[in-house]
């Protein structure tokens, strides 16, 4: 297969309370989406890479892309004002023989290669769409307005990481399905629900505590911590 | 209202990879299980608590608690072979005179005050049974197997943190009705499922990320880095 990855990084981390772009967040001196490009690369599944940034800040992307002298070929392009909108960015400029695309959260930074590697290997071995996916830690109730309605059996709950990985063509019509449905409804967190709502088949594969997702203050403090301890 | 604590701490914490009872685990030269107490005692709202431990480990957390010198008197009682065996031994002790319960897990050692004033006070106003909840950073998918089944309305969802607070008679009674029905299915993950499963309505209120519950390695990474902050 060859494969490439798209990273959304486009997101403003209002969550974070940085005024720099999400993916600009420096960890360990670094910024936080290097950290997920070289995660990616590492896995030595990769030939190529789009990395979608806020507009105003590729070119601070690109030359950090440059400094970090990665082994892929990094491109990076201005997103849309959306995560599914920036994600179709990047799949436009795909290399034609790219069959495999890995979508890879920018605020996801230390993705074990092994992660990596069981998602490309499992579209590799024919799946339409793989995700990897850990436990659900906390108990999880479905609520309405301020009143609990329902407490689904966790045992059959996942919380789902990235990357996510997709045949390309499979990835593509889900897009356009998107796109074309005028996306009625909840906006999809994440790109295998798109292929889900196409009708097609979604499998999980192991992901690992290691890949969680920089979403506020404590898990910049965390990514902190293992930035020192990793060096 | 007078208001005591049960924190069932008799979990051997697999998923830590430790040999030690996960509530004794150190952070920051102090035993998970030590912060909890001290974090839910500094909300001014407890009359007395009880942790229930493992059977073996009891003199030395009774020992723990005595070397912190906390405000809130704290009983050590041996638990038994589940949490849910072990909230109820924890229930069995408490006062004549208290009416509001909190359960709360040794392993949320940094729980806000506010948090916990928000779960006593909401009890307070009359409440049955209130749990303090955070948004689901993750997308959440439910399997079959190895395959996506479904994508739950993220936006409908909640993860479930503690203490959670009842009015006694309330959390009683289910426990009393849990333990009639012989406890069929999946055990319930929290205590509020518990009141649910017996028909009484749940409220939520906002928690935070901060009490966080320690899991995995990554979460004492978190905690020591928090513990090193905070002094």
């Amino acid at each position: 297969v060859t494969c490439a990855a798209v990273v959304p990084a486009a997101g403003r981390g209002e969550r974070l309370g940085t005024r720099e772009a999400k993916a600009l967040c420096l960890v360990g001196g670094v910024p936080l989406f290097v950290h997920a490009l070289r995660s990616l690369g590492a896995s030595g599944r990769l030939s190529a890479g789009m990395v979608v940034g806020p507009p105003q800040r590729c070119e601070a992307m690109a030359a950090a892309v440059r400094a970090a002298r990665l082994d892929v070929g990094w491109d990076v392009v201005p997103g849309g004002a959306t995560r599914q909108d920036s994600v179709g960015r990047g799949l436009r400029d795909l290399a034609s023989d790219v069959d495999v695309v890995l979508v890879h959260d920018a605020a996801r930074p230390f993705v074990p290669v092994e992660v990596v590697r069981r998602v490309v290997d499992a579209v590799g071995a024919g799946a339409d769409a793989v995700v990897p996916v850990v436990p659900v830690a906390d108990t999880v109730k479905q609520v309405d307005g301020a009143v609990v309605v329902a407490t689904p059996d966790r045992s059959r709950l996942r919380q789902v990481q990235t990357p996510q990985g997709f045949r390309r063509s499979v990835l593509e019509a889900a897009y356009t399905a998107a796109a074309a449905s005028g996306a009625p409804g909840q906006p999809a967190s994440d790109d295998a629900t798109l292929v889900e709502r196409a009708g097609g088949q979604v499998v999980v594969v192991p992901g690992d505590p290691l890949a969680f997702k920089v979403t506020g203050p404590l898990d910049l403090v965390l990514a902190e911590a293992l930035a020192r301890q990793h060096g």
